[in-house]
């Protein structure tokens, strides 16, 4: 849920004069993403998705996210298409802040994602890998192996707060991925952030991928990595072999796997899990004691991390090649 | 903004499948209401607002609120209008709480009121006035007078520590304002919050009034206080007057004020004053510190307070009859 600036209708009227729009009709602050502002503007031509880029995102990867967003809209990825101003740019200033308009994708996250949901993900991902393959702008990945050190240090201290031995967990799996960390797999644009929130579905059929905001240069088969630890997990965090089974098949009917990226994916989903093992510790260990907003809970993680552990091949995952 | 509840795909449709509204093309929650949860659901057919009310909310009180916004709209006030399921409901069930869908409205709130909209305000409420006068529930306003006196035990104490010598202002206005209410105005239904947040506007026309959870019986004239507390004050708390005089102006060519209403003006915007500033008060000392939440500065109504106690007459808002 995130609305972060309050904007005047007189703001609004001087940004969307440069756009080809249409004449305002309606215009709300929608729960829709964490790191920015989100707005849902109706004209009498279209609905529209305003966002407003606050301060967690860095203006310097703005081109690299919305470009993105173009670049695979335009090879056919139901994605949120930016919209133009009159002089041909996409980024435009609201209230001070970088902003964008895209277009409204129609469907809704699912809650409780089934298998035909997870196959829907895996080949969306897929397709999603091999559209942006010609993207010429390249991300870092702030949030792999080498980020994690910092993440670790700012919250290593006060991890067995959360829960007891958690320190030293994380400590072990940092220094074990660091080392069997897979560089060389194949790899290009990824979404790194694909969790069921960001994906909107008419029924089964998936009909957008939205929220490109951690989207990076890394390993194909990291993505579906995360993917696995978002999507393929019950509320007891025991992984449903039957939906891993379905996501990862339907990766692979797109974008065939190469051996060398299968026998990675025990590796890669631990690094995923330690990832957001790590994030959701610091969002939880930063927010204010009695704070109106509850941060997800890190823990959720560490039950992943351990199942990912125990897996000895890519079977584990219900995936045979 | 207010999403306090995750509604899932499964529950969603149970919920729909009992209203003739078309298939669920979008459905996302939207920063509108504080006191209740609130979505915006795209059908085939049209789109929609999604009210799940939260404990804030008595479930008693839901018959006149819907009951309201059924008889406003039949009588061509541009508000939500419920829509009724296949046994003829209004009200049902989503996720075990109490949950109504209603139309969607156009236009967008204004943060910076101008003349023009203010006389638009004063017209349409005068015009809800007029349409509630055969509706046939009552709800008695727990925000008046006698509501005031719990408020104060609950924020008496600790008033001080906003602003020194609140405490010993607010026992006197309650003192002072419960001896002189004049309780035997012409009344009715009334909205008791119509704030720029609960009116719409494409352009300067008024396109529609929200959120009636905390209409009820009272006074016009305390509503037509309200308004001016709420629209016609500067950021510095300064009294414009050419907006009051184009709010009562805008009331009076609808509803002609009787000469006891008119004269009762001063009054009964301190009392909404203080009403406003005990309540801000009482939600200012309830939030934990340190939340990410900030509720409204209390002490805009101290200022506002101190104009009406300054005021002689209705001259004062630039109003005569």
């Amino acid at each position: 849920m995130a609305v972060y600036t309050d904007i005047s209708e007189d703001q609004l009227a001087d940004f969307i004069r440069r756009y080809d729009v249409g004449t305002v009709l309606s215009f709300k602050g929608i729960a829709e993403g964490v790191e920015n502002s989100n707005f849902l503007l109706v004209t009498d031509r279209q609905p529209l998705i305003l966002t407003l880029y606050e301060k967690r995102v860095d203006p310097n990867d703005l081109p690299f996210f919305i470009g993105l967003m173009e670049h695979l809209a335009a090879r056919g990825i139901s994605c949120p298409t930016p919209i133009r101003d009159i002089d041909g740019t996409a980024l435009g200033t609201l209230a001070g802040k970088p902003a964008a308009m895209v277009s409204f994708l129609q469907g809704m996250s699912v809650r409780k994602p089934r298998r035909e949901h997870c196959a829907a993900v895996g080949e969306a991902l897929a397709r999603l890998h091999i559209a942006a393959a010609d993207f010429p702008l390249k991300r870092k990945n702030a949030l792999s192996v080498a980020g994690w050190t910092e993440l670790v240090k700012a919250v290593a201290d006060r991890a067995d707060t959360v829960s007891p031995g958690l320190r030293q967990t994380i400590l072990d799996e940092v220094m074990a991925l660091g080392q069997a960390w897979p560089f060389g797999l194949p790899g290009g644009v990824i979404h790194a952030d694909l969790f069921p929130d960001n994906v909107f579905f008419l029924g089964e059929r998936l009909s957008g991928v939205i929220d490109f905001y951690f989207a990076c240069n890394d390993m194909f088969a990291y993505d579906l990595a995360i993917c696995i630890n978002a999507w393929c997990f019950e509320p007891d965090f025991a992984l449903n072999v039957t939906k891993a089974k379905a996501l990862l098949d339907g990766y692979h009917r797109v974008r065939t796997l190469a051996p060398e990226e299968i026998a990675a994916l025990p590796l890669l989903a631990r690094g995923a899990a330690l990832r957001f093992l790590l994030t959701r510790l610091y969002d939880w260990l930063s927010v204010p004691p009695g704070a109106l907003v509850t941060p997800k809970n890190p823990l959720e993680y560490l039950a992943k991390l351990r199942f990912h552990r125990s897996a000895a091949d890519a079977s584990a995952y219900g995936f045979t090649a």
